[in-house]
């Protein structure tokens, strides 16, 4: 078994996930942590390298490959540099918002021969895996409709609202990955309404906070994914899909198995609430899939294409809900 | 307590539902039953009057009010009928598929005087009853989104669909009338997709036999629904109400309680999959409100507005679906 | 098919409920009511005659059977002169208290060759017939034990618990009969162990309000059973039986369906309390099986025998109670 | 935050748990692992030193506490050494069975002023604390009942089945022990009764497969437990605690939260099946909590009484079982 050496970019609180997942591979060595404003108390605390520049990890002849978790803004330029560095990259999502900008960019990580995942982490959950195992073994028969539920227990931080892309581009983007990954066929219209209900602030940034968005597929299947910025009983993660032979779905997790009855009636476990728990599972697995990529020499489960085409839909969600009608998604070739 | 006498017309399998509940309710005589092509065994052996002719009916003096449940192609004509006779009204739905028809016959039972009460029966249904409780008391807060799952267990025989309207006057139409019953709002817009993948021949005859529709209404919330003609695993009859207090729904009946655990899984009993039985008690029910209407002499709990406005949804969806293209719901006011 | 008619003694709740499902059966004709203190309103308000001495009934050659619901303590005089009468029998549990007078009168029925059938109606409940059919079809293998859950939602009056013989002989010979229908075997040995903890009137009248009993039956399997006076959540109605190949068990049952989502948790119904709703559909399907067994004249499925040893298991538990220690069950041949 | 140094004694599954739980404690150094057969690759893995000697760890001074996963029978042995050594211990379930033997080992603990601290893991499962909360708050009100149920999935090898003691000894135990837990009261007599259902093997060594046990607790509550050596299902864990104002339940734990419907029924994931992942939880709890013991100086969550009375408990099952009669539970104090 190969060793593998890393560098993380980032070290945020997905940034710091992903380096303790790394810690606990066997036949990996986390090298060094790069962060402008590294918290230094948690590098020394795993024992942990870091620096300031990511100079360090692209000109270091040691390190096989890159985790990139810098702001969003960040990832295009970065995977490049990696690129070019002859990097092996893991980039969180999303790639970024412009479309040429991430096809270009994809077009050096095709030139260097270096494997590039993308950090659509829920492929990775048991239960969702288990679904794709159930659709694609034909225990749900032909599918004819994926209905997702996915709301936010709570609004993000109005900082991080402004530069995310807004709700499509930051949340429904996953949908979009889960319904190209169940159905394994592609996405050709869109359309989503949305609107103001939650936090008026949301909507001073021209974004929305309660959206529903209908895909139409190339295979002839649809989707129905409903979002929402704010659920108060917990994170709601809930998908199904819909098929000739029945349905399968996943159910939301909870932190506790728990009943309590009483005369108000039947009490049990609200979802749980935080994505980092919730998806626990899906973080590890994903990085430990990308391990295996680098020592198999095999794609990764989640290429860059992967990663550029949700920005596709996502952008003509956007498009929809401004002009109020379907819009096709272009699969740019640009 | 005032007796109230009736008569119905049609005796298919809805018409006898009625008049056997009806049997049942205290202070009611079910006087006749008129059908061109009455099952005589059945009228005798529950010991009642039948004949062939409506007149029979509208005729009879001592008759208070008609069922009618009749093809869906008569309503119109049975109910300007009935209310020129001073009979109360309880009809089936659809009123018809023509909203000018269905205008004009409303204005003749408005300055009849006479009750007319319209079969949207899920109205009645204990669960859809305790959701419209609470989202009422704000259990759930202001709500922000109302989801349906409404997917029948196998498609009708093609005779049926041929005379049915489409997908959108037959099946959707029972949830549009829940969105509005639920929300108290009126729906401004509407886009539908769908797709024929479940029976070719549905196809042929211009239908779809999977559609997604989702509804912007006037008080700013929303509407997801998804039908299907086919759930092999039985009648698919979900609502959930998403609100800034959390959600409510209702979950699919069974027959049985009982819970298997082996080797293979756990497993409980499918939905209910005929709707005479998912839905027993809400025709119970809205046939005991509609004696309570006449003997407290009040308004109707589901009016003919209530079976227009539907109607006038399920076109504009039909629209939808032909134009690629959300529609407005324009309120019939000719 | 031959036209049965009938009497019925004793008009109280179980008695109205059996005459009202009697009145539903087609070809059953309900002839008349004895009760001494007969609710004549009701009698006729579904046109039935009544009477206050049961002569009317063992006199009356047309009435084929009777319904016996009065005080158990006439249900043995009663067996024996309807018997004597050549009156088919259904009676209500229990049979009595003393088992010599039970067989007494049980011999009496055999050689007048009437038909008894006891009012065991849980074994005609939907999920405990799917239990047994699974059970007896080898669903779950070799079933090792059987585990009940009989909780009460709140004590009976009173008068009802001075009169009822005991929480052994009132609640948990449904579950004696329960462990028998299930596992075709009989019991051998009881270990019952109880405790005043709900009511302290209940220990005064010499009596438990919470009790355990463990069974050892005659095939080698076990049987655990756990009742109560009160469940402040309803009525507590489970069964389990675990065997070779897995379990399967019937859960609660609940008036509605509905799922309420808050930050306080998820609430759903707690089951229902009132036994003639739980049991609605069993009281249902026992008097029909009941007319069934006349016209096809076969035995019934719950025989006088079915009725005598369930009273014998629950004199064992009384006496296990008492004397702290594990009693065998006598099967009386006197 | 003072550093914790600790040895542990026995490297089979279980003390490699144990010992990977240390490795992620702040502040804590698992100094060595001894055991005669110690597996050499996994203690180079993770960079642990080994000894085959005991002495290895008694005569360290750097080492502030053992945790022994030693075979039972050298538990007492090693406990005294331990507590003589001045050394704090975690020892893993059953202490030993002989009560004599154990409370001599107890009193030189105490004498020695050493922290001890028993295996009961299950205490520490966040459902079952959960409960413990649930019923310590009054949130159904005064406990009436306790009913457990905990089968395992498979018999384990007939090797260790020879050691066990026997099911209560070995499995029972562990429900004791949550009894007393819950309760907050001691047992103050048991009735058990068994029988070889499963495996005719585990009958010729004297032992039963599947037990019935009830107890009597001295504050008036009872409880109920079943136990097997098989559920082919899975890992069947629930406890029940009934009270004046409801109940409160822990249910099974699946790996998979996804639902399947097809013609068949509704199919979801059995219980997790391997004790140390449902407990997974519990192990890290139980040894984070130890080290917090020996940083506050507080007594442990479980004592060394705690570990000795659910033996004397199971004994008192074991003669139960052979002598057919419930048993008084003697608090050994010779």
């Amino acid at each position: 078994m190969r060793n593998v050496t890393l560098g993380i970019i980032g070290t945020g609180r997905i940034g710091k996930l992903h380096a303790e997942n790394i810690l606990r591979i066997p036949g990996t060595r986390l090298k060094i942590a790069v962060d402008p404003k590294v918290d230094k108390a948690w590098a020394e605390n795993i024992g942990l390298n870091y620096a300031h520049n990511t100079d360090a990890i692209f000109s270091d002849n040691e390190i096989d490959a890159v985790i990139i978790c810098s702001p969003s803004g960040f990832h295009i330029d970065q995977i490049v540099k990696a690129a070019e560095a002859g990097k092996h990259i893991f980039c969180e999502k999303p790639l970024g918002f412009d479309p040429r900008t991430i096809a270009e960019a994809l077009r050096v990580v095709e030139q260097q021969g270096v494997k590039l995942q993308i950090g659509f982490n829920r492929r990775f959950d048991p239960d969702l895996v288990r679904l794709k195992q159930a659709v694609d073994s034909g225990t749900i028969g032909r599918s004819y409709l994926i209905s997702i539920t996915n709301l936010d227990p709570a609004p993000p931080p109005a900082e991080y609202l402004a530069a995310s892309g807004g709700i499509f581009l930051d949340t429904t983007v996953h949908d979009f990955d889960i319904v190209r990954y169940l159905s394994g066929s592609e996405v050709e219209e869109v359309y989503s309404a949305g609107a103001v209900l939650i936090d008026p602030s949301i909507g001073k940034i021209g974004d929305v906070d309660t959206a529903m968005t209908t895909l139409k597929l190339e295979n002839g299947a649809m989707a129905l994914i409903h979002n929402s910025r704010q659920a108060v009983y917990g994170f709601d993660q809930r998908v199904e899909v819909f098929g000739s032979k029945g349905s399968i779905s996943t159910e939301n997790r909870t932190q506790f198995q728990t009943v309590l009855k009483t005369s108000q009636g039947v009490v049990t476990d609200k979802p749980m609430d935080f994505f980092l728990e919730r998806y626990k599972e899906s973080y590890k697995a994903e990085i430990e899939d990308f391990i295996r990529v680098i020592r198999e020499d095999r794609q990764a489960a989640v290429t860059g294409r992967d990663g550029l085409i949700p920005v596709l839909i996502a952008l003509a969600a956007k498009q929809s809900l401004k002009e109020e009608r379907p819009v096709r998604v272009e699969n740019y070739s640009g």
